[in-house]
């Protein structure tokens, strides 16, 4: 409203047109008529209006005391912190597992089903100018509901790097640090089973200036449950830090490459570590209100069982890049266990993927993350009349388990993935995982039977809907 | 802003005033005094004053150079999806029972309480312009936080119909499908025992343009655990489907007929279902934080047991009505049970209900959904000064769950109603339950005591606040 | 944008120009010339354009069907009610205990630990103009989610007093009344160990028009569980009043003195009683998700165990002041229990405390609740510069659960603390508390061993980040 007044009066100032007067003549040259004069008396009249409007828009404080502004929303007169805004997400499943009899025998007969993998309430915001949160809920995980990121940050703290207090994903991994949200295939990658993920803690971390670099550092309570807390007087803490770099950085995402290094050291409490995880998906049933009769939750098909030791380190490699609409994805990660009562202990994995868009869209680099970031399609499925964005990626991973006196077993998993994204809050997403267990004799979870020991395979299908908000 | 100079504008150029000049005569004819000619000059000074009027009028952007426009809400510029809206409601209950001693000893003595019946936060929005959502969390009911409604909507899928994947109630049945904020007494008829309810899977479902009718189908997994998970190689699999019409349908309110039906084939995982029912209330306290010593929980007045069955039928049908204050709604549901050892079983049950606002109101149709709707007082307690709705209603129900070896009882209520609307989000419920109860011996869950078996009663008084936002 | 039409009009109208015509003179006595003539003309259609700005300003309504207005928000036309924010907050502590050998034999290794104490989120609002309600769930307390403050509230029930009808805050005593978000040290004091706190039931409460005084009476189920159910014939019934007012209240913060009292009459559900308590400090680890080996939760360290027993009556009297940047608290609850089959017992507990703001702050009374307030620093850190507010304070509590046959065991603490404010919404913690424990031999739950009979000391470092939103 103002914006309009100030620009008439400037616009009028700049013509600064005369106010209506006699000609500049001598008096005594010309004498106006009667009628002129009355003539020059109405201009200057007119004048005078149009200089009214003049001040009326050059002077728009005193406008409001004339009437209420009931179209326009008044600016807001209250603190403007604390913000809040409530997002949130879901993934609903539906899996179908086709096993070989050895594969039986050695994790359990997986059951086909469909599941929420995934569903977060979470208020996010600024609690001041210098200090934001978040409260995140995860519905969906055993343990419901189970804490997720609820941290506070304060900016600016030692140079321009932010504190972060609570718990959120230690700075490890790059696969690990990647939302769950934009994740390329439906689960992250084997190696995944070594990360200290979410702890209770404290970091500090920050980026160049260009977004050209990352770095993180933190110190955590280890291991934390479902609900943020951990306790022990015998060791649970760790540390984690992690270093990212562009080699190549090419404007408009025509070429990138993606370097960074982190490493872990984790004391836990009651001396235990477990390492373990799923072929890449998760489909499970829990709590009342069903019969039961069959085994509700998929088993690890790889799994350390409890492992009694003093404290392990952690070292991980990455590798990642992209051009134009195909990116690839790479990490290793090794894992030392110095166990209490036996030898030292190495466990290794690692994985590699690539996408690529068909519809001709980028995959973004969250400079300030050091990871890759939301798709966004080129023409949503909509209004826009378009087909969204379809992609597809495969990824190649591995994690062994198994070392001297630990029989975990061995995975290798080959997936090929469709991904299609209507819009950039909603995806359905297809997965085939080709899982190949090798699974030793021995002390551990796997394999439940005998039967189960040495090589054996698994099919699996799976499928996705998301939504996000 | 921009109306105001759109319209400024619009309102100049209507007038097309004539730009100040000499009369239009030969100019030999006449010439103007050197005053006059002044005269013409000033005149044209000030005409050029009002084009530039029009001119910042008609050409808005340039303006916003001028200066910043603090006094209007700037139209967001960021994209207009995902929108999100909190929503949620509660229903805080107190009851007390009056049983005579075959019901104590055939159900257990239930013990007066009050309890959150329902309490319901639920995030809801667009994610596209065609695609909606919800992610709706229980806090109240055991296993909290549950699954409600959570799932995603594409609009325009075939022809006009959406298509809706996730967790959301099977279309089947209109007690069910009618909202738990929207019900007539505090709980849904004897029937709903039967219903699969809320499932997780994917449903097609549209109505008549001029929602005459309404039609449904879906496919699901069944039977889904409070967490929306199921799993089970052998079965698990169902569908459901619902046709509505209106046969009568006068403007106003005045005269409508609703007639509708439903089917639903089940094959359960792990081959076993179970029909119970509480007597239209339930009060119960669970979990920690208090010390026991009663039964916490208010036993399923009628109750299968686990049966051992390969699949179930399902049939329905409804009548409902309304004309002026008054309205009705019936429905029967019939259940085929295919034992796995066992003969065929055949359940039912029925209800039927009417209402009567003593203040005037009409109970408002959903015509998208086919069920009765929000009740909105005339005159809402509080500044409009009225006594918001008052509401009368009765209804019978009743529910047979003894077939040949299974003895599950069979349970008739009458029920009298009293309902008190303060505003469109706040009431007040009064139920006087009068439930009768005839349990067989057998190996079932109810009796509970060998004196249980014949006939029983129990009177309950049952009152709730609810508020919804 | 209609202020500034309207502002217009105004400014015009008020100038009340003349339309431009022939002087007022004879028309006999001067004949204008054909060139005045039409100069008349001319300033006659600029008046005419004129005339026309002032009809659009003063005329707004037909502007509005000659285009959108994009940049101005219009004015929501749907209903206000209901209103909904999400708010919420959380508290993340970490814990360290230096313990005699006496105090461990007492009450366990308390193991040293991190942990969000409280995280919740609530939905507040009005649901209409003369009803507000809040539904909020704590995800942190085990239990989790319970059941925190769920109520509505309806106003000017009884004069200017209000219906509250759900789960809250019982009207009795000062620290409990007092939120958590506000609280000078991490934990209430000892004696917080006999409130009835929150429970299910109905409150009339109100305050005297300038806050002098406050008052509330309540009747609700006992003992509620953490999701806000209560049951059982036996009993299961309490009362709670309590009366405050000021004795002092010179404005400005300088010079207040607050008094009150309260009663609470309780017969259980079940005829049970427990009271107990932590060491004013709480950290824990629960569920899922983590390899046990310790004690995951902080036992407390005085427990009468389960009493059997008809009923209560609980008496409380507070005390409080401030005094510029100083103020103080304090309360006394004496607790009478009527066993089943043993004699009358007491029990009581009472804290002081004080606390100042070395950087000038006042902590503010709220009249309406008869408690203190919420402390906004003068300068907060970030934008404006500032170190925020900091504040010493020091508490003695104690509590006495031993009478006759029961052996709970006396509590003394004598706590120093250390807050930081960071900004109204952000702060951080530091108490050292130094805990005194009496136990008695007995059947009681402390102390767990009878090396740990006699008095025994634990010191316990403990510090928090909180932010609330």
């Amino acid at each position: 409203c103002l914006r309009f007044a100030v620009g008439l009066a400037a616009a009028v100032v700049v013509y600064s047109p005369a106010v209506a007067q006699p000609p500049d003549v001598p008096a005594s040259d010309t004498q106006p008529t009667r009628i002129e004069a009355d003539l020059y008396s109405q201009l200057a009249r007119m004048q005078q209006q149009i200089d009214e409007l003049k001040n009326v828009s050059a002077a728009p404080a005193p406008i409001y005391d004339f009437a209420p502004m009931p179209h326009c929303e008044p600016k807001p007169e209250k603190p403007k912190f604390p913000t809040v805004r409530l997002t949130g997400f879901f993934q609903a499943d539906a899996v179908y597992f086709d096993q070989d009899a050895t594969n039986i025998a050695a994790v359990g007969d997986a059951q086909d089903g469909a599941d929420f993998r995934r569903a977060r309430l979470a208020a996010v915001g600024q609690a001041w100018d210098n200090v934001s949160y978040q409260l995140e809920m995860d519905f969906a995980f055993p343990g419901r509901p189970n804490f997720m990121d609820v941290w506070l940050d304060v900016d600016d703290v030692i140079g321009s790097n932010n504190l972060r207090i609570g718990q959120f994903r230690q700075p490890f991994g790059m696969d690990g640090l990647t939302s769950v949200k934009e994740m390329t295939f439906l689960e992250r990658g084997l190696p995944f089973a070594f990360l200290p993920f979410r702890q209770i803690g404290a970091a500090l971390y920050g980026n160049h200036k260009d977004e050209l670099a990352t770095w993180a550092i933190s110190a955590f309570r280890y291991p934390t449950d479902v609900y943020g807390g951990n306790v022990g007087d015998n060791g649970g803490y760790g540390m984690a830090t992690r270093l990212t770099g562009l080699m190549i950085n090419n404007d408009d995402g025509n070429g990138l490459v993606h370097v960074g290094g982190g490493f872990s050291f984790i004391d836990p409490a009651n001396d235990k570590f477990q390492f373990r995880n799923q072929p890449e998906v998760f489909v499970g049933e829990d709590g009342g209100g069903v019969l039961a009769g069959t085994n509700p939750k998929l088993a690890p098909f790889a799994d350390t069982g409890e492992i009694d030791a003093r404290n392990a380190s952690l070292f991980s490699a990455e590798l990642a890049g992209s051009c134009g609409s195909f990116y690839a994805q790479s990490e290793a990660i090794y894992a030392q266990v110095d166990q209490l009562a036996g030898p030292m202990l190495s466990f290794s994995g690692a994985y590699a993927y690539c996408g690529y868009f068909l519809t001709g869209e980028k995959r973004p680099y969250n400079g300030k993350a050091g990871v890759f970031g939301t798709v966004t399609p080129t023409k949503s499925v909509g209004k826009e009349g378009g087909i969204g964005a379809w992609e597809v990626a495969t990824r190649y991973s591995h994690v062994d388990l198994s070392d001297k006196n630990i029989n975990g077993g061995r995975l290798n998993n080959i997936t090929a993935g469709l991904n299609w994204y209507l819009n950039p809050h909603t995806k359905f997403q297809f997965n085939y995982i080709y899982s190949m267990l090798n699974a030793q004799a021995g002390a551990g979870p796997v394999p439940v039977s005998a039967a189960g020991v040495g090589d054996s395979e698994a099919g699996i299908y799976a499928m996705r809907a998301q939504v996000d908000f």
